[in-house]
């Protein structure tokens, strides 16, 4: 790690060896212009470096003189050594601008599942076992059936009881008992409840208990997941995504379950969507050099529509009024009976749903993250186009899905893109000039904006003025960069010749619209949830984010733009993807299994559609932060206190 | 019915309008010259109508004259009214042989499932019952998913508690309920055990619950039988039976196996014989008129080779010493799994068997004829090639099988054949002309001897001293039909000409031996069993004979060749296809499901290859009736009695 300081603001950061200049200046809270985020084309991200060693940083954009002098451009530097680097200060800008607070970028931390922990508390229990045996051949004396030699040795040995032997190991075990003298593993998949029964699901010739392998996996509306486990050390052999082959059929679910609604449609959607389940699990098992015999369960989750179209269950009640959905609990299932390539002992376990729209990936997410295990009230949050709000803890749990739109995804969004390389990802703005600071993913040329980069713009702009509580733009502000384009306000992120399209790279007034029409949706969701269980904003003790959005955002922003509550960043855990966190617990801990039936009839469903009060909050909610300022009582300390003292951007102080 | 009363013997019986003469006159005990069983060409069968009317009977064979005078032939006659018939006796015949006791032809009673003592004894509980549902349609205020409506419902209506739900259902329901206003037939299938829980599978629209049908069926080595039953009225609606498509693999199990363990073989035979299970099932439910979603469930039966064949299940090891089969208990499985052409909702249930060769059929014979509940002392046998012993009570039951060969279907008997038509069925002969009456079945020219002719054949050769007790010929009797060819003894049961082939059907001293040896077979069998268990014939209450060949076997010719024990022919019970019966049972009522895993466990399996004392009684039942006639008290006395009278046809009287 190197120790960067920068100059004139006096702010420190730590790095790791080789970070991007740029992306250190933007942590640490120092505005460096750079439209073109990483490219060296717009050659406005000059600094000097006044001690220590950077790599790169030069391009014919650079005289020799001012490399000489130390100048390099950030975007194209490599932090090698700490360093102290001078942002020139090019306009006349007061050290109260330097000063202006800026917080560091702080997302939320991020929980990963403590394998020791879960030992210790007696939770690592795998669902499936191996016991090695040695069996006595038979002879005339001792002429068992071999299942019944297999299954008397286990009770006599093993102290196992109510066993049940499934076909596929009736069918391999005369030959797998001779293949290595009666030495054999046997399988054992563990019941769910106490009263039920082991089964032996697998035999193999001699001692394999080294190798017991689970699959667990999200079957989400665009991406799915999946995880290779170890469930004798818990460890994850291997990951792989890959898109949903059904995003051909349709973007989300309810044109999904349209095209499942024409003739072959179910049949067709369900076959494409298994080739990529197949495709995923062929990957992962063959990345992991694991034999697929070795593969002893596989859980899934996915919201309630993916769920069906993957069981080929009619999903048509599901989006129209009462949205019904088929079940909400499935059997346990033979994986290769569903058309996936796994052997035929592996029962597939899909994780339980709660309603039309909150399906089993939000299930899978409670379970994994443990809220319902937790004393603590938890605001749990899976942000997407269908976001789902879960609110409780072991007592009781709230739920509802609500729909956000696309924009926390770039849906929706002029120049939106989902979080992609050349996606405007963190973004700062110099309040004298009003020039941008993009970086990118990739450290590219923008392409575009992902929902982070959008959150973050839009709640700078806010605090510095830039636009209004209605999302405005400052009609008086003098820059190239705000204009009115075909009777449209907007801003240019990053001029064309910047770009790696062939236009502007702009945020407009209807994007900005779109971002507080989806985080409106969001917050009314759980300030209504809230209000129907008779708690406040202020009962929270937590939130923890879910989904491939809440990995990136700036919490303070979000709370700025009023899409988080405001509270402790600290408070606020984001867990990644939730449904395949849950698919991975279920695999390691059969108690989840045995929980989540409990948990789910647990969880009470409400219809926002049919809750008067939401469309009341919602309302209230299209404005930044909020209609009502009393709810985010620190930005408004700060916005007093900045009109007490002056507006940077409109005094041009 | 018509009474016939033949002359010269005063003897009578009642028969049908339409009957055979010839065959009358078999059943009556009276003897008539008949070899060509029924087609007229021998012309010997000549009988006086005295009284009364008969159709037919007339033929070239006849002159105008004879007609005139009464003669007809009796084996193209038919009874139309009460009749006297003189049997004319064309050689001097004193009347001690014309009352020679003949013993009507006694099949053992044919035992019945009696519906309504299984419904008085709370026994008619089919395992699956169908119920009709008017649920309430879902609203904005009642959105439940559609299953866990249909749960609910019956729940609270049905009290219908630890319900199930089949992915079938689920992927069917949404589309169902909605077909008919929610108004929907639920299939319950009812848990084996009280522990277990109630599955639903199967909802259709509407009020189905008049049709609710299951399948019987019996998987033999050379025949598939099935039946179509209602599960309402415990009804048969249809039957079919048709050749095991395996047979082109291999006669008997032993070829089969052998077949199995080739390279694709296993797979090959599961296929053939499913191809005739699905044809068997076409067929039955297509004369029924029944829809194919009306089948709630099906059980199959057969031996443990035929079961492990028929779920692809490794045959190999039951062939070879220690003789172990894969396992004796077989999950339930989905009948579309195992490839047969029912719903996707049907369970196949296939019966447990004891040991490799005490399987399914025999354990569902126990089931089905109810030996497992009774308190009297039973002997169970299945006769065929491969024959099983059943001895036992509720208390106890032991089993053996025997390999008695294929003498009893004609199998290593030169003319033997099975029992099909032109096949001698009954016979009878002339103790002064050792002239032979035969009846075929079909009354046709005959073609060979079937397993219940050769038993009667040789015993009464046997009673009447023409072969001795070690089944040779009596060579001092003068007759062309006892000859001596290619260096065989041998009797000719019927001239080239008289035929249907293009040779002489003979009975030959080796095929006399092979049937001695197949029921020295089965007589050591159950000596040897009862003795393993400390008892002796005298401690038997009752017999019962299942199997094909059991149906037509004249009871008291069995035990005159020593092939039953002696016993009061009453005692002595049929139930035809043991295993088809046990499966029927099974279907209508899940008491037969729940007690027959005890029962299995129960049925004590002897290896007769290994039981010392197995070879004693064989040895010592090569002979006719046995080496010890003190286990055949009243054959004895008819013999002594005999002897201090006179040898009939030595001494020509």
């Amino acid at each position: 790690m190197h120790k960067v300081m920068f100059l004139p603001h006096k702010r420190d950061i730590k790095v790791a060896d080789g970070a991007n200049l740029l992306r250190a200046a933007m942590d640490a809270g120092v505005h460096v212009n750079a439209s073109c985020a990483g490219e060296g084309v717009c050659g406005k991200c000059r600094v000097i470096i006044e001690a220590g060693e950077v790599s790169g940083g030069i391009s014919e954009k650079l005289s020799r003189a001012d490399i000489e002098k130390g100048y390099r451009q950030a975007c194209l530097a490599q932090v090698k050594s700490d360093l102290t680097v001078r942002v020139p200060v090019e306009s006349a800008v007061d050290a109260g601008v330097l000063n202006a607070r800026r917080t560091p970028r702080q997302t939320a931390r991020i929980k990963e599942i403590n394998l020791d922990e879960l030992k210790e508390k007696g939770l690592f229990v795998p669902p499936v076992e191996k016991k090695y045996l040695e069996l006595p051949a038979p002879t005339a004396q001792d002429n068992l059936p071999d299942v019944t030699r297999l299954v008397s040795y286990l009770k006599l040995n093993h102290a196992e009881h109510r066993l049940e032997v499934d076909l596929s190991v009736i069918r391999k075990i005369p030959r797998v008992l001779r293949q290595n003298e009666f030495k054999v593993t046997a399988t054992l998949a563990r019941p769910v409840q106490e009263t039920g029964k082991t089964r032996i699901i697998n035999v193999q010739p001699g001692d394999t208990t080294e190798r017991n392998c689970a699959i667990a996996m999200d079957i989400g509306t665009t991406t799915i997941y999946g995880q290779l486990l170890d469930l004798r050390t818990g460890r994850i052999l291997g990951e792989y995504g890959d898109f949903n082959g059904q995003i051909s059929y349709g973007e989300d679910v309810i044109s999904r379950i349209v095209y499942a609604e024409k003739p072959g449609g179910l049949e067709k959607l369900s076959e494409v969507v298994l080739a990529t389940i197949n495709k995923v699990i062929g990957r992962i098992i063959k990345k992991a050099g694991v034999d697929p015999d070795e593969i002893s369960t596989i859980t899934l989750a996915g919201n309630t529509t993916m769920t069906q179209l993957m069981l080929r269950i009619d999903p048509r009640s599901i989006r129209r009024a009462p949205y019904v959905p088929a079940a909400t609990l499935y059997p346990p299932i033979k994986a290769a009976d569903l058309g996936m390539a796994l052997g035929d002992h592996v029962t597939a376990l899909v994780y339980p749903a709660v309603s039309s729209y909150v399906g089993g990936d939000i299930v899978a997410g409670i379970m994994g993250s443990g809220v319902y295990r937790t004393d603590e009230l938890t605001l749990y949050m899976d942000i997407g186009t269908n976001a789902e709000i879960v609110i409780g803890n072991r007592e009781w749990l709230a739920c509802a899905a609500c729909s956000a739109g696309p924009a926390f995804e770039g849906g929706g969004i002029k120049l939106g893109m989902r979080a992609a390389k050349g996606a405007i990802e963190d973004f700062s703005i110099d309040p004298l000039t009003l020039e941008p600071m993009n970086i990118t993913i990739g450290n590219v040329r923008p392409k575009g904006i992902c929902g982070s980069g959008l959150i973050t713009a839009v709640a700078t702009m806010f605090e510095m003025g830039i636009i209004d509580s209605l999302g405005k733009f400052n009609r008086d502000l003098e820059t190239p960069r705000i204009r009115k384009s075909d009777g449209i306000y907007e801003y240019v992120l990053a001029w064309k010749d910047e770009t790696q399209i062939d236009r502007d790279v702009v945020l407009t007034e209807p994007d900005i619209d779109n971002l507080i029409r989806a985080k409106g949706a969001m917050y009314s969701g759980f300030m209504t949830l809230l209000e129907e269980v008779g708690l406040s904003l202020n009962d929270l003790d937590r939130v923890i984010l879910a989904g491939g959005f809440g990995s990136y955002v700036d919490l303070e922003k979000a709370m700025i733009i009023g899409l988080l509550p405001e509270m402790d960043p600290a408070k606020v855990t984001y867990i990644g993807n939730g449904s395949l966190l849950g698919a991975r617990m279920s695999s390691l801990t059969n108690r989840i299994r045995k929980d989540v039936v409990e948990v789910t009839r647990k969880m009470t469903n409400f219809e926002l559609s049919e809750t008067a009060s939401y469309m009341d909050n919602y309302i209230a909610a299209l404005f930044l932060p909020h209609t009502d300022t009393g709810k985010f009582p620190k930005l408004k300390a700060r916005q007093e206190a900045r009109k007490a003292g002056a507006n940077p951007v409109k005094n041009g102080v």
